[in-house]
C-alpha cells in the first residue's frame, strides 16, 4: 500500500495558515529554524514510506496474539518499532534533559500524522508513550524522572495508560482498583483494567503502565483516585531491568480492526507502583495525559484519512469503467469525482484544524499566555472529535470509491475504515468530547469560542476584496455559529446543551475548517482556492443543519420515552 | 442477538402511511384482507425472531467456506434456509400458477426487511432468488417457466444473478462471457464472472444461474447481451434434477462481512443454458430483476437499521455510566439519547419510503397505470440508496453507543456495520442510483418528482392547523426540493446533474421522510408525533446543505486535476 507523506500540506500549512511563525518565534521554540522543520518532516516522511506503509497489511492478516502469556506482535512490526525509536520520534517534544529534541508538539504531530497513515495500529504504540512521558514530566519526582524518562524518550520502553474498568467505562470515577502503601515510599497495586492499547509487545526492554487506583482512604468517585507508574519489570537502578512485577496480560480482545495493536485485559496483583502526583490527584495528571493524547488521536483520524485518500484516488486513477471523460479512469466520473474532492477537502480542513491546536498547546506551554491555553482547551474535542470523524467518513468513501472491491479485504479500502473506527471512542467518546466542549469549555461565557470565530471573520474579511462569494458565505456561517453559541451560552439546563452538543462541534468544525480553507486560497496557489471552493460551495452549507438542530434544546429529545423508543 | 419484528410500525405504515389500501383495493390483490395481512406479518416475524436471528452471530464467525470444490454454509443456515422456504417466504408475491401466494410485492418487503434484520447473510439468497422468479415470470419461454418456477418457487431450487466480470463491474456492456448456440435450442455458455452472491449452498437440490453473456454476433456493449438460465443440474424434465453442467465455484471471497453469504467466483466452460427473453434483449430482462432487487436491497439497509437500533437501544437500557437521570442507564444521557431517537427517526423514514415505493410497484402492477408505473422507477433509486445508507449509518451509530463494548466483535455491534457496508455497493453502487434518478429519472421533466413535492405539500396542508410549526418547516423544505429539482432539469450538460446527483437524492429522501413523519404525526400516537418532531426539528434541516450541494454544477468539481488532487 504505498503512501506519500504530505510534506506540501504540512509546509504551506505551517507556513501560511495556522501561525506556526509564533511558536518559532518563541524563545522556547528558536531552535526550530525553517530548514529543521524541513529536514525532520521529510525524513519522518520518508520512514513512513518506506518503513511504516509496508508494515500496514500484515498488521491486520497477522493479529497481534497472546502465547502462553506471551504478547506476539505481527511479522515486521519490532523492526518498525525501532526505526520510530532511532530515528527519535517517540521523543521529538520531549524535554531534552531527558534526551528528548524539545521541539514543538505541533511537528510532532505532524509526524505522528504520517505514522499513522502508514500503520495505525503501531503508530498507537508511541502515541500512548508519549502521553506517559508528558505526565512524568509533569507530575513525577525527579527519583522516576530520572528512572524512567530517558528510557521512555529512546524508546528503549515503552508506556501505556490504564484507566477502564468494566464497570467504568466513561465513569472513571466509579474504578475499583486498590493501591495500598508498602512503607518504602511504593504501593502495591491490585486490580483489573481493561482495553489496554499495547498493554505488551516483544520488542521493547520494558513496559511502563501509568494505572488510575485508589488508595485506601481514597474517597468515592474521581476526588479519592491516585495515579501509579506500574512498569512490567522493575528498574535495576542502574539503566537496566530487574525481576518480573506482578502484573500479567489475561488475554487480548477480538476487535473490529486495529488487529496489529494487541488491546489487553490486565491484571495487577499487590504489583509495585510508584505514585505520580499528589494522593488522590490521579485525576488531573491522568488528564495532562489524556489532553494531549485527545489531541493525538484526532490526528490519527486525519492520517488514516490521509492513507484512505491516496489509497482511493490511486485506484480510481487506474481503474477504468465505463465512458468516463479524459483518461477513462473512474476519477473522471462526477460522482467518483465528487467523493475524491470530498476527501480530501474535508482531510485538510481536519488538519488543519488539528495543527492549529498543537500550535495553541505550543504557545500556552511557550507563553503561559492563558488566551493561548484556554484556546488549546477549547480546540482539542473539536480536533478530537472532528479528526476521527473525518478518519471515519473518509476511509467509509475510500470503500465505496473501490466499489466490489472495497468489500474484499485483499484490497486494503476495508481496513482504513475498520481501523480508524475506534477512534471515535477511545480517550473518551466523541459524544464526551462533544459534552465536554459545551460544558467546561463554554463556561468562560463563550469568550475562548467568539475569539475563534472573530478570527475566522478576520478571515473572511481579508478575503472580502479578491474572493468575495467564499468570503461571504464563510462569514454568514460563522455569524450563525456565534448565535448559536449564545444561544448555548445563555442556557442554564446542560441538558439543553448537551441535546445540541454533537451538532454544535461538527458545526463548529466546519466553520473553523472553512476559515483554513479560505485563508489557503487567498494565500495559495489556484488548486488551493478551488479546493478552498469545492469546500466552502458544497461542504460549508451543511453548517446550518448542523447549528439549527444544536439550537433544539432537551425538551423535545426527551419526548419521547425510553418504552416509546423500543414499541416499534 | 434478540429481535423483536416491527409489527406495530409496518400496521401504522400500511394503514395510515403508504398508501396500501389502494393495494388492497385493486382487483388483483383484493385476497390480501387485513387479516391476512397482520397473520402473515405476524408469521413472518415470529420465524425472524426465533429461527433467524439465533444464526446471525454464526453466519459472522463461521463463514461459508469451499471444500473441495464444495460450498459449506454456516452452522444452522440449512435450518434456517428451510424455514424460510417451507413458511412459503420465498414466492409470497409469485405467480399462484407456479405456486406462489401472490401478495403484493409491499408485503414481501416487509418480511424481507424482518429477515435482513435478524439475519442478513441469509435473508441474501431468498432475495436473489425473488428477483430470479420474476425475471423468469416475465421474460421465460413457457416451458422454462414450468419447468424452474415451482422449483424456484417452493424454495426448492435457489436463484443468482451473473453480471459482473473483472472488467466488467458497473460497466456491464464490457462483458466477455460468450453463448454459442448448439442447434437444440439450448446455448454453450463460457466465461468467468465475479461476486456472485449465493452462488452455491450445501441445502437446495439445485441452483439456478441467470447469466448475461454475448452471442458469437453480438456486438460489443450492452445491447449486444443476452441472458441465460443455467443451472447447476440439468432438470430431468420429472420435477428432479439430473447430470451436473459445465460449472463450478472457483473460490469465494474474503469480505469485511456478510461471511454467511458465500461470493464466488464462477466458471462457465460450455456449460447448458437457456435463453431468456429475446436475443441481444438480456439487459431489459435483466433490468426486471434488477429494479425489484434494488428495492430489496434498499429494503436490506432498513432491516439492519432497525436490528442495529433494537441492539444499542437494549444496550443502552442496561448499561450503567456515570450520574445519568431516570434508570440510570446510559440511555438517559443527552448524547445517547440523541443517538438512539436518531436511529429510530431514520430507520422510520427509510422503511416508509421503501414500502410507498413497493406500493407504487403493485399499483404499477395492478393498474398498468404509467404514472405510478413512473413513480415507482423514480422511487427505486431512493429507496436502494437511502435504505442503505441509512443502514449503514445507523449501524455505525449502534457501534457508537456501545463505547468500547463497539468495537468488540464479540458483542455484535460491529458485525451489524460491516455486514450492511456493501448494500450501498450491490447492485448499482450508490452513485449508480443516484445518476439513474437525476438523468433518466427526471427525463419527464420532472413530472413524476414534482407529483412526488407535491404529495409532501399536500400533507403539510393538511397537518397546518394543527401542526403549524413542522408543516411550515415540511412544507419550506419541498419547496426548497421543487426549485432544485427546476434547477436540475434545466441543466443541458449531464454532468451538471451528476456532479450534485447524490446530495439532491439524499436531500429528496430527507423530504419524502419529512412527508411521511409529518403524516404519521397527524395520524398517529403522542410517540409518533414525538417521533415526528425529532426528525423534522433536527434532522430535515440538513436539506438545506445538501440541496444547496446539488446545485453546484460541474465547473467546480472539475477544477481541480487529477494531478492537483495528487499534490498533497
Amino acid at each position: 500500500m504505498p503512501y506519500r507523506a504530505p510534506l506540501n500540506d504540512y509546509k504551506f500549512l505551517l507556513d501560511h495558515v495556522v501561525d506556526f511563525r509564533s511558536v518559532t518565534a518563541t524563545g522556547r521554540f528558536a531552535d526550530a529554524t525553517d530548514d529543521m522543520v524541513t529536514a525532520i518532516l521529510s525524513e519522518a516522511g520518508r520512514m513512513c514510506e518506506e518503513v511504516l506503509a509496508p508494515l500496514q497489511r500484515a498488521g491486520d492478516t497477522h493479529p497481534a496474539r497472546i502465547e502462553n502469556g506471551i504478547v506476539r506482535t505481527s511479522p515486521g512490526f519490532a523492526d518498525g518499532y525501532r526505526a520510530i525509536a532511532e530515528g527519535g520520534w517517540v521523543g521529538m517534544s520531549a524535554d531534552p534533559a531527558h534526551g528528548g529534541m524539545g521541539l514543538p508538539l505541533t511537528l510532532t504531530m505532524a509526524v505522528n500524522e504520517m505514522m499513522s497513515a502508514a500503520c495505525l495500529s503501531l503508530q498507537l504504540n508511541p502515541l500512548m508513550s508519549q502521553g506517559q512521558i508528558e505526565a512524568l514530566e509533569r507530575h513525577a519526582s525527579d527519583e522516576v524522572k530520572a528512572l524512567y524518562l530517558p528510557k521512555l524518550v529512546s524508546g528503549e520502553w515503552c508506556g501505556t495508560m490504564n484507566l477502564t474498568e468494566p464497570q467504568a467505562g466513561s465513569d472513571v470515577g466509579a474504578l475499583a482498583t486498590k493501591a495500598v502503601p508498602k512503607g518504602d515510599g511504593t504501593y502495591a497495586v491490585t486490580g483489573q483494567k481493561i482495553y489496554i492499547s499495547w498493554a505488551d509487545n516483544d520488542f521493547s526492554e520494558n513496559v511502563c503502565h501509568l494505572v488510575l487506583a485508589r488508595l485506601p482512604e481514597g474517597e468515592s468517585g474521581t476526588r479519592g483516585i491516585s495515579l501509579f507508574l506500574v512498569p512490567k519489570y522493575l528498574p535495576d537502578g542502574d539503566g537496566g531491568v530487574g525481576p518480573s512485577n506482578g502484573l500479567r496480560v489475561v488475554s487480548l480482545e477480538h476487535k473490529t480492526g486495529l488487529h496489529g495493536s494487541p488491546t489487553a485485559v490486565m491484571e495487577y496483583d499487590g504489583a509495585t507502583g510508584w505514585m505520580i502526583g499528589p494522593e488522590h490527584g490521579g485525576m488531573a495528571a491522568m488528564f495532562t495525559m489524556m489532553n494531549n493524547a485527545r489531541l493525538g488521536v484526532g490526528v490519527q483520524g486525519v492520517g488514516v484519512a490521509e492513507g484512505a485518500y491516496q489509497h482511493a484516488l490511486a485506484y480510481a486513477r487506474d481503474r477504468r469503467q465505463g465512458k468516463a471523460g479524459g483518461s477513462g479512469a473512474i476519477a473522471e466520473h462526477a460522482d467518483v469525482r465528487r467523493m475524491l474532492t470530498t476527501m480530501r477537502a474535508e482531510t485538510y480542513a481536519a488538519r488543519a484544524i488539528a495543527l492549529s491546536c498543537a500550535v495553541a498547546i505550543d504557545m500556552g506551554n511557550a507563553t503561559g499566555d492563558p488566551a493561548w491555553q484556554g484556546r488549546a482547551a477549547f480546540l482539542t474535542p473539536i480536533a478530537k472529535a472532528f479528526g476521527t470523524e473525518t478518519g471515519i467518513e473518509v476511509a467509509r468513501e475510500g470503500v465505496q470509491v473501490h466499489g466490489g472491491m472495497g468489500f474484499i479485504e485483499e484490497a486494503g479500502a476495508a481496513q482504513y475504515s475498520r481501523d480508524v473506527r475506534v477512534t471515535a471512542i477511545y480517550e473518551g467518546t466523541n459524544g464526551i468530547q462533544s459534552m465536554d466542549l459545551v460544558a467546561r469549555k463554554l463556561k468562560d461565557d463563550g469568550e475562548t469560542a467568539f475569539a475563534l470565530i472573530d478570527d475566522v471573520v478576520e478571515e473572511a474579511r481579508a478575503a472580502q476584496g479578491t474572493l468575495p462569494e467564499l468570503s461571504q458565505a464563510v462569514w454568514d456561517a460563522a455569524e450563525t455559529l456565534r448565535e448559536t453559541t449564545e444561544w448555548l451560552v445563555a442556557r442554564s439546563d446542560p441538558q439543553d446543551r448537551f441535546a445540541g452538543a454533537m451538532p454544535y462541534l461538527r458545526g463548529f468544525a466546519l466553520v473553523l475548517g472553512a476559515g483554513h480553507h479560505l485563508r489557503s486560497a487567498r494565500l495559495g496557489d489556484a488548486a488551493r482556492g478551488a479546493l478552498a471552493a469545492f469546500y466552502v460551495e458544497r461542504l460549508l452549507p451543511a453548517h446550518a443543519g448542523l447549528l439549527a438542530h444544536a439550537r433544539q434544546g432537551a425538551d423535545g429529545l426527551y419526548a419521547l420515552s425510553l418504552d416509546d423508543l423500543a414499541a416499534a
